[in-house]
């Protein structure tokens, strides 16, 4: 196949992807956000997410970034922020901040180090904790702790989680598609012992 | 927090995960199919796929599949598999195949080792890349090669890859929600020089 033709077949190949800006800022103050679709669940106690990141530019710069001031904050991409979302992979200049370009808002909570993205309504504050090189294809594995967590009060219900729903949450298919999602059904823990008798339909 | 509303809220908080099914077999014809929610693209040439894998009873079945024939299969779950995907990862003894205990068709194809899962809209047959090992947390980063890709006709377009909501493919929040999804944006690569004017609006 050819390369571009290839591109989007392979990336959207995996299914529905999580749709999330991760935000930094450099020694100088300099801040920088980035759109990013592989952000990943590792583990839950400790409470690890992972992202992949590609030698680009943007991303290079995000990279450098967390490597300078060990954190950054990964941010949800609601519905009325898909287009500014969309437009941060552009190929900007290290000067220039995709906050200013984008018409998104940095926002410092806590004292901690790097910025949320305000207009997101789930915002999560990550500590690096691993940098994992994959040399198959030169791609690093960015490991964090999440150490702060901010969601917009009536997204979260305790005994459920967070409704990803209520917190206006998109994804992503492919490298340019956004969607709105609704929930179709929800399961029981599956223990052998409470299977439903597929037999019988 | 107590340990499952733990487990829940950080479950929920990287965004909608993809819906996939993992299927393996073992040397002596013994199938096993997992389902997993942490499915990422890696790169797309070579187009390679990860996925992370916890020290559980399901999971380890499906990982000593894979290192002991280098193959597995990855298989989106559409929306009228939904269920049975679900309960393949209650906790089976090693010699029941999920495929039975769920109702689900193994298929073999082109002399592909693994089996796919018949049901599936979209199966793709997989070569193990690398076994990275994650010690922050025991898991493991499987990566693999896409080396088979089956298609339901209809759902492939060449200018813009997989149609996902053609293939009915479905996604996943937290442990156990399940989501249609419809598409509400999609924009041209970003480019500096094509940025919209967000300021005008």
């Amino acid at each position: 196949m050819e390369r571009l033709p290839r591109l989007k077949l392979i990336n959207s190949i995996t299914g529905y992807k999580p749709a999330n800006l991760i935000a930094t800022i450099n020694g100088k103050g300099q801040t920088n956000v980035a759109i990013i679709s592989s952000v990943v669940h590792i583990g839950s106690d400790p409470a690890l997410l992972g992202f992949f990141m590609r030698p680009m530019v943007t991303e290079r710069h995000t990279m450098e970034n967390i490597l300078e001031t060990g954190v950054y904050t990964i941010n949800h991409i609601n519905s009325d922020i898909i287009e500014q979302a969309h437009f941060t992979s552009a190929d900007f200049e290290r000067h220039e901040s995709e906050f200013d370009k984008c018409h998104l808002t940095p926002v410092f909570k806590d004292d901690f180090l790097a910025p949320y993205v305000s207009e997101s309504n789930v915002q999560i504050g990550m500590e690096l904790a691993e940098k994992v090189d994959i040399k198959l294809n030169n791609t690093i594995l960015v490991i964090g702790y999440v150490s702060h967590l901010y969601i917009e009060q009536d997204a979260f219900i305790i005994d459920s989680g967070l409704d990803l729903k209520k917190a206006d949450t998109v994804c992503i298919s492919g490298l340019d598609s956004y969607h709105s999602v609704e929930k179709i059904a929800s399961f029981p823990f599956a223990r052998t012992n409470n299977l439903p008798d597929f037999g019988n339909r």
